[in-house]
């Protein structure tokens, strides 16, 4: 019998976090996490924070971080479900103690500097966070797949980002948009992507009968979007918005292609692009909405052609705790190993 | 032309405050209330936190609160929408100041000590606090409407404890309640209920999609009810829950009679006793909801008695910052100074 | 004392009828309103439809629509809230009775034959439909108001076609929008806007914690968009949505200047164009958001302009059944009769 | 390797029935189901209908019912999710084939003619409805689990009966309650309880922001809980309310016990009357709320005594669709053929 891999999870308490520690906690080539929070609780094991997981017998303990605790708990692998500073801070020291890191926050995904700025990190090591970038792997598995065989670190995409890049990348892979018009994202959350942390933001009374746009022209998951599609910012208009749903996002994207297309045409490059992607659903007859990928570990992908053949319209659905968040980090942590896409994510 | 009576708000900014100040600035009789935030703002209007208000007209300054900035915009009548603590410390003071109150909170609504015990209030002056808590009124203007008229301080009741008295003081009255049976109180109340400072309990996330009972046998209104209707603690549950909608209590209250009644001899009973009380509707043919009463005036009252015409469920509904608070507030003004209780809420 | 305006509604029972009975009701220059369902119906009042309304002295009685009906409530203006088949067929008898009528379905809105078409219209007398149609103002008062007053017809805009046109409007006007670039408008509605008949689509199971797109390329509202603001049907994309919640409109709009602009420069273009408006607010500082609009009779409007100067985001709010119907029908009303736009809107 | 047994699904495309397929698809024991609308439906297959399910390999025909289609598929189970008139007139012609039957409908679950009068079945053949109605064993199976073995009908109880039996089986069991007390059961479900059939009641409009209590002495899972528990009709008050959500169902219990107890005896009670049964979570600290069950097969019970010793509230919470409807079907076939309970439920 295969010995099984072990794994520490830091931020377990949050919703990401929370989401991967069920994953993880019931994959099928791993042992049981070990559990971190990021700051002291007064909640010694999940179960207490979440009693509906008390049936799943998986009463898992629950510390605060340290290095220490984590070396005892002899894991390989640390999921990082950390704001963005931390991860700067403790990826690292990570790798320099010998561990592979997958990192759920923003701290590694843009190589470019420029883009990366609006994050205004500040590293103590320069030198050292410069070389631990360029062992950064940007964690889409179905655009990476090669480069994440035997990573140290994976940068978690954003969930905004992955919606978006698996939008779009097959059309800009096969060099169909037309580069003269603007590519519109226009994004849609549910609130649990702005995180567990009470806020006027997140405020049910403010939520709910409400919708509202936000961050425009000034999201920091628009550098990802850029970075990954090798977009010049002016090309890119990205708006998210806040939905009064726990979870989901839809992407709408407005696109004008080089040449006349058919539908067919099209849905033959996302089918093409995606043949090799297995939590990638192509959508041939509707448009995907947010409760057929929401609970899921799929982005869902559907597109409506205009009648010139020009100008296409792409709508792109995902779970934003799943495949933008813990779905992917476990795929991630499989193409890491070489393992299959799915596995742990039946 | 007569002179308009001047008002203040001390907590402006809150759910209650809020809805307040938008029924105080259209009263007829009123001049505009001047407006005090309870800390330190950064908002120097209303405006500035609730854009909707601009088409009103309703560009009032906010400030700070002081005695010395009370003093300045003459207030006659002083509206706490504070916590119950600032109110049980602000209100002997402000009456010793000369100003008339009318208190939004729990400080001054209970005059049993023992039922009051569950606020633990620390009064610095306790034979000041013990002849103010004399003077004050406890605001139901249907209970105590003689009373409201030149009362120094008025302690506006809490919202599930209005929605649980007018449900059922028209029974206790008349003296048709078995005193051998349980009086059962399930109340539902939305989101707003718990006020506008964000918690995990407020959290958007935790809230939809969910229901939840709180407070179960501990709840703060219970002492008013008991009070108000004169009921034994053993006689009484009251239960409220979470209901994952912004606004609107409705409280289902399980009785039995002490003698045989008619669908008709109730409905007589409650429309005699509410015969003089405008915001108070009586349903006949159907049982009133949420929706009915929330953003209106209104307590909406229906029953349904059951065949054997001894045990009978009403259903009671009113919006929370409404009847709940902020109207009843304007209410009780009117009752203060002997106008009709409809007057500024049309 | 004036003589008092006698109307009638046909479809009053419906969500944007019986918005619009509730503004009639209290319009000071109107008589009480004559009300009818367009089918037999069970209730004869809407106080038995709408409990709610019985506190607001509303229970107006309710009747099955008939011409001779019609006539003996001597109505001079007839308002339609009924489906566009039905507009289509009532509204050329209506004006040969010599009644002035607000249609507020789609059946008047497009001189355009060909934009017309989407509507499959089969006219039984297409002579006398194409001189009504002559007859017909689009009654959107922020761009016609001269033509209001004294028409015979005036046809009250689709809900977003009335957040799209007013978001657009002033740089058209101004000439400010780059004629090469496309217009994208991600509009997302509440559900009222699918109207009160129940469907799978309404179903609350279908609807809560979802969101989808629908009608891309095909939403029957384009046609007043592209009529409106003389646009090719090459320049605009618009894709409707479908929002978990009751009502209120969010249009994102997307465009690329002509030139370099400011964010001032762009205000003031807007603060111009609506300085004559007032149930338009142009929100400076913050974006809008649903809520802000909601169960008012305003349009706001706000914008976001990227670093480079030339692209806007715009984001243009209503409530569909006030500004998107019942409100723009009764400032309609104020146009025909040459009365100010807030008549009854306060 | 042991044979799989061959099961049908009638209704497949409700609520209910789409959740048991989906459940059943995945059973270790079971052949795939076959599939059944009780209609003439355009769509072929589960995946033409529910987009979501393309992932999980579960492309299921869907066929029109017909006894000739059921013979073909071989199933040797039958589950009915089908309306109780249907259930009553189809579930003799299944037993005379030979056909076991788990029925989901009310039509076999009141032994008790009068309880089962609300009903107003119309037997075409009495006789034969009556000898079937001697085999049906109520399908609760914390209550009936040695009688579920070898059942040729197992009526599957409604959604609220099970949450409030299961919530007062083992209080009246030990013979804990007060016989001269009311006993309260204020129950509270989601959307979903009502169907899928669009209707007024359910459209998104009147539900949002929405809370009502409806059937009010008169709701026809009250026989369930007056037979199961054998009480009398005047001990019980059954009151159901619609919640603003898609599912689960959370009933408040209220009774006074016969003696005085402790929070820890009561609990004592509940453990070992529950010992036996994995599909009920017994909750020790905290109340239990409608999202720790939902989405799972868990029945959840908490409790909280008042000072007193003598007063009980009860919270029991259950998925309407899971425990209260499709898991438990299949728990009922794990009966039936003396399998665990959480066979296919993990």
């Amino acid at each position: 019998m295969e010995k099984k891999l072990k794994t520490a999870v830091v931020g377990a308490t949050g919703y990401a976090g929370f989401e991967l520690v069920r994953l993880l906690a019931r994959h099928p080539r791993l042992a049981e996490p070990a559990l971190f929070t990021r700051e002291e609780s007064s909640a010694s094991s999940l179960a207490e924070l979440y009693p509906q997981v008390t049936g799943n017998g998986c009463h898992l303990p629950l510390r605060p971080f340290s290095w220490e605790h984590l070396k005892t708990a002899g894991a390989e692998v640390l999921f990082l479900a950390t704001p963005h500073e931390l991860s700067r801070e403790a990826v690292p020291e990570a790798i320099a103690r010998g561990l592979r890191v997958i990192d759920l926050s923003g701290a590694w995904r843009l190589q470019n500097a420029a883009l990366r700025a609006v994050y205004k990190f500040e590293d103590k090591d320069p030198a050292r966070a410069a070389s631990v970038m360029q062992e950064a792997v940007y964690g889409l598995p179905e655009l990476h797949r090669t480069r994440l065989n035997g990573a140290k670190l994976i940068a978690n995409p954003g969930c905004y980002a992955t919606s978006v890049i698996l939008g779009l990348a097959p059309l800009v892979h096969a060099g169909l948009l037309n580069p003269a018009a603007d590519i519109v994202c226009d994004s849609k959350s549910g609130v649990s992507g702005a995180g567990k942390a009470p806020s006027a933001k997140t405020h049910f009374v403010e939520v709910a009968d409400n919708f509202s746009a936000y961050s425009v022209f000034a999201h920091r998951h628009t550098g990802e979007i850029l970075e990954q599609l090798r977009l010049g910012e002016e090309q890119l208009v990205f708006t998210p918005h806040l939905l009064p749903i726990p979870r989901g996002i839809l992407s709408t994207i407005y696109v004008r292609l080089r040449e006349e297309a058919t539908q067919e045409s099209v849905e033959k490059t996302y089918r093409e692009f995606y043949a090799q992607a297995p939590l990638v659903r192509v959508f041939a007859a509707a448009l995907p909405q947010i409760r057929d990928s929401a609970h899921t570990n799929y982005c869902d992908i559907g597109f409506t052609l205009a009648p010139d053949g020009r100008r296409l319209v792409i709508v792109s659905c995902l779970d934003n705790l799943r495949k933008g968040a813990a779905s992917q980090a476990v795929q991630n942590l499989n193409g890491m190993f070489g393992w299959g896409d799915k596995e742990g994510l039946d």
